[in-house]
């Protein structure tokens, strides 16, 4: 009480806070003007303030007096380690900027996302964010709308035509990245397991690159990696060796077995996501087959068990919390008042050598 | 079009909605009086609801005309797989009831609660979910007076003297059951890796149970059902196998480390969450212990890639959508009228028996 902030720069919230001698939500409410204050808690949490020099910021004078102070958040799969990452990153930084987040799930529905920006806007969040269900190349007029009334990053896929900030992980250099890795250990029948549903797989090059421009973009631009990393190996396609089936471990444990049972099996596996690394390894398992050892091994998502496993397993790893930090970051920005054009912000992956990847 | 419900007993709203040619979140709104919709299209909805003799509930005749439809969960880390997964048996049952779920996050700080409360209310929820970070043992007004307000079941955690519905797994039975098969196996030095954070570690048992009073239900009756285990089979409590420290896994590398140092050290373990199995995991790797045949281990979640570790994880199954569904159904019944005394629901975990219990 009484002294001052203890960092230096800008006073923040809790530093009035605890020169107010009440907790950092109450002063927040004080200072936002929303919910339940006692008059004498304003007038304290005000004279902090003022003591201080705290100034609310250019994001605080554009929160509407009517605004909800809310950021509306809807994913695919709020079960999904990669979401949970990425929203627990978005909530931490709106929480710095005394904003709530709220978090709708559409199960990768299309119809339910429709439905879930309707809600978010008629509670009057302040901004969106939204990692879409729909194709690179869908018409998307429920985003639209949103985008004409309040500011809306996309995460994680991005949709054409739809001028607004996106901030995804560079997913064509990361695939190309784990293949090529694959590929240097003098693998040539690499498989992928997977990418977008796509059946039956086009057997052409040039015809599954053009099937994947209807896709969710995250995978196909997973795809386009390992093809690009394929014909710099000068290692012709195979479409016996692209999975692209729902994404369920079952479908994996399916694709794995078949890339295994060819005439010409797979040696080495590249796989987009943990459910597909869990397939993998359940067969891996049964099979009696170790990573590095006998199959080769490299996958999306450096989940915390993966340098644990024996041997321990090579991973791409995603910034989670860097990508929800820099969507929320965007979209206090254009909030507070930012109008530059939208920015594609691709953040890069790190390909994680451990030793699942051995010779052919 | 024109063909009647597919599935006997009561039309739904999808069955309208297939009926009346319009997607099922059209057919919601139409119904729910929510939303922008065409009068055209409410008409043909309700023409078609009345064909099929769709009716709606008692829960939507309850569910006030300013009323959100929505309900709102504040849980504590929602990047923890636990909450994840508890969250989407919520939104998947309230989203059958064509209710909306927001989420809130509160990283274990009751203030952050409190606030989240308080938001949610004022965003005229229906009803409230709350897993509290409060001890069992707490004043918590915040949830007082949402109670007050509207429908509220606890989850995960209790809190005594509050009147309110809640749903949890039998937490106690759930740890008596895995240190009973540790103790079963002939291990005496079972150490528990942890509970609530409580430092020191009170030296006598009756002074743990009484400071187990004041924390978390869940970690509180966790640590009971060790000490109840050790007691039936006549084993001492010794407090330096237990290590009720901060939930991290370092912490959990730390307390793994002074245990298996002790002079009679420990011969077996319990973790109670997946970051505690991990620190446990990383100090076996590093020391070349292995999982069973070197130190016995049950640890709590069966993590998907539990039953693929060399070997394969004894686990106690926490049943996560059941929680969520369960815990969704109680609230939809309370929204809709139910006013019956508030039900303590318990749903038993499972010990899921594999291979990382050997013979001491």
């Amino acid at each position: 009480m009484g002294s001052g902030p203890a960092s230096s720069g800008r006073p923040t919230i809790s530093d009035v806070a605890a020169a107010a001698g009440v907790g950092r939500a109450s002063a927040a409410r004080a200072l936002g003007g929303y919910g339940a204050v006692s008059p004498e808690l304003r007038r304290r949490v005000e004279e902090a303030a003022a003591a201080l020099g705290y100034r609310s910021n250019a994001l605080a004078r554009n929160l509407s007096l009517g605004s909800s102070r809310t950021l509306g958040v809807v994913v695919a799969d709020i079960a999904n380690p990669f979401f949970a990452g990425v929203v627990r990153g978005i909530t931490d930084t709106a929480r710095r900027a005394g904003l709530d987040t709220v978090v709708l799930n559409t199960d990768e529905d299309l119809d339910d996302e429709a439905h879930a920006v309707e809600v978010l806007l008629e509670k009057s969040v302040d901004g969106l964010v939204v990692a879409t269900a729909a194709g690179a190349d869908a018409p998307v007029p429920h985003l639209h709308e949103a985008a004409a009334q309040v500011p809306l990053v996309l995460v994680d896929r991005v949709v054409h035509g739809l001028a607004v900030d996106s901030v995804t992980i560079d997913n064509a250099a990361a695939a190309r990245a784990g293949t090529a890795a694959l590929l240097e250990a003098g693998h040539r029948r690499v498989g992928l397991v997977w990418g977008p549903a796509l059946q039956p797989v086009p057997a052409q090059r040039g015809r599954l690159l053009s099937a994947l421009d209807s896709a969710v973009s995250t995978g196909a631009d997973r795809v386009r990696g390992y093809l690009d990393a394929l014909r710099a190996a000068r290692v012709p396609f195979d479409p016996d060796l692209v999975a692209l089936t729902e994404s369920t471990v079952e479908a994996a444990q399916d694709a794995t077995d078949r890339m295994l049972d060819l005439p010409d099996p797979a040696t080495a596996l590249l796989t987009t996501d943990d459910f597909a690394l869990l397939g993998v390894l359940r067969v891996l398992g049964r099979r009696g087959l170790r990573p590095g050892a006998d199959v080769s091994l490299v996958g999306f998502d450096d989940v915390p068990w993966a340098e644990l496993w024996s041997p321990p397993l090579t991973m791409i790893a995603q910034p989670l919390l860097a990508l929800g930090t820099e969507v929320a970051e965007l979209l206090l920005a254009r909030i507070g008042g930012r109008d530059d054009p939208p920015r594609a912000v691709r953040l890069p992956a790190q390909l994680v050598r451990r030793d699942s990847i051995g010779p052919r």
